[in-house]
C-alpha cells in the first residue's frame, strides 16, 4: 500500500501534541553566507533530538492492540532507536532495539535511559538486523523499519506539512538523504499541495546511496562508509522511499565531508544551535555552491537532528578553526640554549597571537645539535594574521619548517 | 528619572518587529537533571546572539533627531557593542564602540562586520570608557551605558513581559547578574504584574559584584576577574540597576566556574543550543543545588546569550567529558622493548575504551632504564568504565602512576 497525502494528514493528527511542531525561524547570518533567504526547520529540538519521533510515534499508534501488547523491535544505530524508545515508553509499548557495535556510545546510553531494552550486537547493520528478526520471530514483536515502513514515511511527511504552513512563501526545501524516509514523506506532502516548491536532497559524497540507486534504477546494497553524517550512513535507500522520492524530488546533490564539518561549526557560531552531521548537509551544500539556482530564493533547510557526540563536536570545532585561520600550527627552529624559547614566545606575543601549546622536538631536529624544533599551536585572528605572524618570525631569525 | 512599568511597555512597542520575541520552550531533559520544570527563554537566538538588542534598540529610538544624526558611543567588551552596532546600522545611526584589549576576537570581528566604527583600546574597561568619553565630548556622540542607562534597563525589561505571556504558570525566573541591567528591568516588569513570581539572580563566584554591593549597601568598583561568564565580568553593578534590583529581586546566589562549564555542556547535549557562560549560570545554579526551594516548580531560565568563542566551547566540552568520565588520562609504566606498547593498547582495546592519544615519557620515568611512562588519553563510557579499565591494566601488569 503506497503512502498518500491523506496518510500524512492522518499521521499529523495522530502525533499532534506529543511530537512538537518545531520552530522554523529565518536566519540572517546564514542568509548572508549563502546568498539565499535561509530558514531552518529545527527538528533537532525534538525531545530525542531528531525528526525520527514523527514516524516512530505514528507507526506505534497504528499497531493493532495485540501487537502493541507484544511490542516492537528494530535494528538501529541511532535516532530511530531513540524515537521508538521514547514514544514506546509514553504509550506503554515494549520496545527492543538491536544496536550494532559501531553505534555511538551516547546513543546507546540515551536509548537505555529512555527505557528501551537495548542489545548491542553485530559488527555491522546486517548482523544487527538479523538478530532483530530472530527476536521478532521468537517473541512476536513487530519489526519497524527505520526509513522504509509506510507508517514511518507518512510520519516523516508531517515535517513537510508544517513547513508549508510556517513558511508560506517558501521556494525550496533542502533535505538530507540517508535511507530516504524523510525526503520521501516530505516531498510527497509538499509536491501534492504546492508542486512549484522545489524539493532537493543532499547526501554525503562518502555515502551516495541515492545516486547509486538512480544509476541502477533501484536501491542497491552498498558497504557502510564512515561519514561525519552518521545519520546518513545506511546501507541503501529504502525501496518504498526511493519509489516516492524518485517521483517527487527535483534533484539530489552530494557534498563533501569537509563542507559538512564546516557547516556544523557555522550552525554553532551563527545559529547558536547544535546539529549532527546529517542535519548540516543542506547548509553544507549551499555553502559549497552546489545549489546556485537557489541564490535569492527562500530556502528551508531541514535541520533533522542534533545528536552529535560532544567529543566529535569538539574536534569539528577545532578543525573549523584551522580552516578559518583562527588556529594554526608551525614548527620553528630555535636555539637549544637558555633564552631561545623566550625570544620565540616574545615574537609570537607581539604579533597578537595566543599560544595554546608548544612541544619540543629534539631528536628529529637535524644535524645541528644546538638547534631544536619547537612545534607551536597558536590562536590567530584569520589567515592574514597567520601570514603576518610567519613574516615576523622569519624577520626575527626563526626559520619555519612546516606551516599549515 | 527612575524606570517604570510603563517605560518597559513603551519599550516593547518601540522594539516590536525588530527584536524577536524569542522562543520559550519547556525542556524535559533539563527538568530531569534539575528536579524542577525547566523552561528556557532563548535570547541566544536574537540576531546578534544576546538580549542586549532589547535595550540597545530602545535607547537608540529614544534619541532626539539631532542626537541620532551625531551618533552614539559606548565602551563594551561584547554583547552591548553588537546590539548597538546592529540596530544602529538598521536605523542609520552612526555607532562608535571602544572595546578593551581583552575583548574576545570574535566579538571585535563581528562588531566590525555589523558596520560599527570599532576602536580596540585600553588595557582595562576604565581606559576604554575614558576613551569613549573623550570621543563623546569631541564629536557630540551620546554615550550609551551598557547596563545602567534607564532606556537600556527598560528595554531589557521586555524579556520579563514576554516570559509572563509565554509561561502563564511560571513560579520563578532565574536570571544572570553582571551589571544588573537585565535583572533590574526584568524584575520590575515581573513584580509589578505578578508579585508572587519569584525573581532570582545568579552571579559567578569569580565576579560577585552584586553580593559586594549588597554588603556595602551600594555598588562598589572591583577589579575585573577572569570568568567563563565574560558577560558577567563587569567592574560593578550599575547604580540605577542596583536600586531597582534591590527592591524587586528575591535573592541572588553565586555559582562556581566548574558548574558553569558543565551547564554549558548540558545545554549543548540536552537542549541542542549554544550558550555563553553568563547564559549558563542559571542552569548551573540549579544543577549545583543552590536553589533547592525550586524543586518541582515551573522555572524559567533567562538564557541571555550565545556568543561563546568556539575555541572555548571546544575546551569546555573536553573538560565536561572528563567530569562525566567519558575522557580520562593515566600514566602506565611499560617496557621500553618491542611489544610493550602493543600489549598496553591491546588491554585498553579489550576493555572497550578508545585511545585518543599516547605520549611517551622516557626521561622522567625513574631509575629503571628498561621502563618508560606512557601517558594515555582514552575515551570511556563513564566513571565505572574507567574503574574497570584501571583494574584490567593492573591485572595485566601495568602499574599506573597518576589517574584522574
Amino acid at each position: 500500500m503506497p503512502v498518500t497525502l491523506s496518510d500524512i494528514r492522518a499521521a499529523r493528527r495522530r502525533i499532534a501534541g506529543s511530537v512538537i511542531v518545531s520552530p522554523c525561524p529565518e536566519s540572517i547570518p546564514l542568509s548572508e553566507i549563502t546568498g539565499a533567504r535561509i530558514v531552518c526547520k529545527l527538528d533537532n529540538f525534538q525531545r530525542t533530538g531528531s525528526f525520527k519521533e514523527r514516524g516512530a510515534r505514528n507507526a506505534l499508534l497504528r499497531l493493532p492492540p495485540a501487537a502493541r501488547r507484544r511490542g516492537v523491535v528494530a535494528a538501529s544505530a541511532g535516532n530511530h532507536a531513540l524515537g521508538l524508545a521514547y514514544h514506546g515508553k509514553l504509550l506503554g509499548i515494549p520496545v527492543t532495539v538491536v544496536m550494532p557495535e559501531y553505534a555511538p556510545l551516547i546513543k546507546i546510553t540515551t536509548c537505555r535511559r529512555l527505557g528501551a531494552n537495548v542489545l548491542v550486537e553485530g559488527r555491522d547493520f546486517i548482523a544487527a538486523r538479523a538478530r532483530a528478526d530472530t527476536l521478532a520471530a521468537a517473541h512476536g514483536y513487530t519489526y519497524i523499519h527505520g526509513f522504509d515502513h509506510p507508517d514511518i514515511i507518512a510520519g516523516q511527511g508531517t515535517m513537510g506539512l508544517e513547513i508549508l504552513e510556517q513558511v508560506r512563501d517558501v521556494d525550496a526545501i533542502v533535505c538530507p538523504v540517508g535511507g530516504g524516509g524523510l525526503i520521501a514523506g516530505l516531498a510527497l506532502a509538499v509536491k501534492s499541495l504546492r508542486p512549484r516548491v522545489r524539493v532537493i536532497g543532499v547526501e554525503s559524497t562518502a555515502t551516495g546511496n541515492y545516486a547509486a540507486a538512480l544509476r541502477a534504477g533501484k536501491p542497491v546494497l552498498r558497504p557502510r562508509r564512515p561519514t561525519l553524517a552518521d545519520g546518513l550512513a545506511t546501507l541503501t535507500v529504502g525501496a518504498n522511499a526511493f519509489a516516492l522520492a524518485r517521483r517527487h524530488v527535483d534533484k539530489v546533490v552530494s557534498v563533501g565531508e569537509d563542507w559538512i564539518a564546516l557547516a556544523i561549526l557555522r550552525m554553532v557560531e551563527l545559529e547558536k544551535t547544535v546539529v549532527e552531521g546529517a542535519a548540516a548537509a543542506p547548509l553544507a551544500a549551499m555553502m559549497a555552491g552546489r545549489l546556485p539556482e537557489l541564490r535569492g530564493k527562500k530556502v528551508v533547510l531541514a535541520v533533522c537532528g542534533g545528536n552529535i557526540d560532544p567529543a566529535i563536536l569538539s574536534r569539528i570545532i577545532e578543525k573549523g578553526l584551522v580552516h578559518d585561520g583562527r588556529l594554526t600550527r608551525f614548527t620553528a627552529v630555535i636555539s637549544d640554549r637558555p633564552g631561545g624559547l623566550a625570544q620565540l614566545t616574545r615574537v609570537i606575543a607581539e604579533s597578537g597571537a595566543s599560544i595554546k601549546d608548544i612541544a619540543h622536538d629534539r631528536a628529529f631536529s637535524g644535524p645541528d645539535v644546538s638547534a631544536v624544533n619547537a612545534v607551536c599551536t597558536v590562536e590567530t585572528r584569520d589567515h592574514a594574521h597567520i601570514a603576518a605572524l610567519r613574516r615576523a618570525l622569519k624577520k626575527n631569525g626563526f626559520p619555519l619548517l612546516v606551516a599549515k
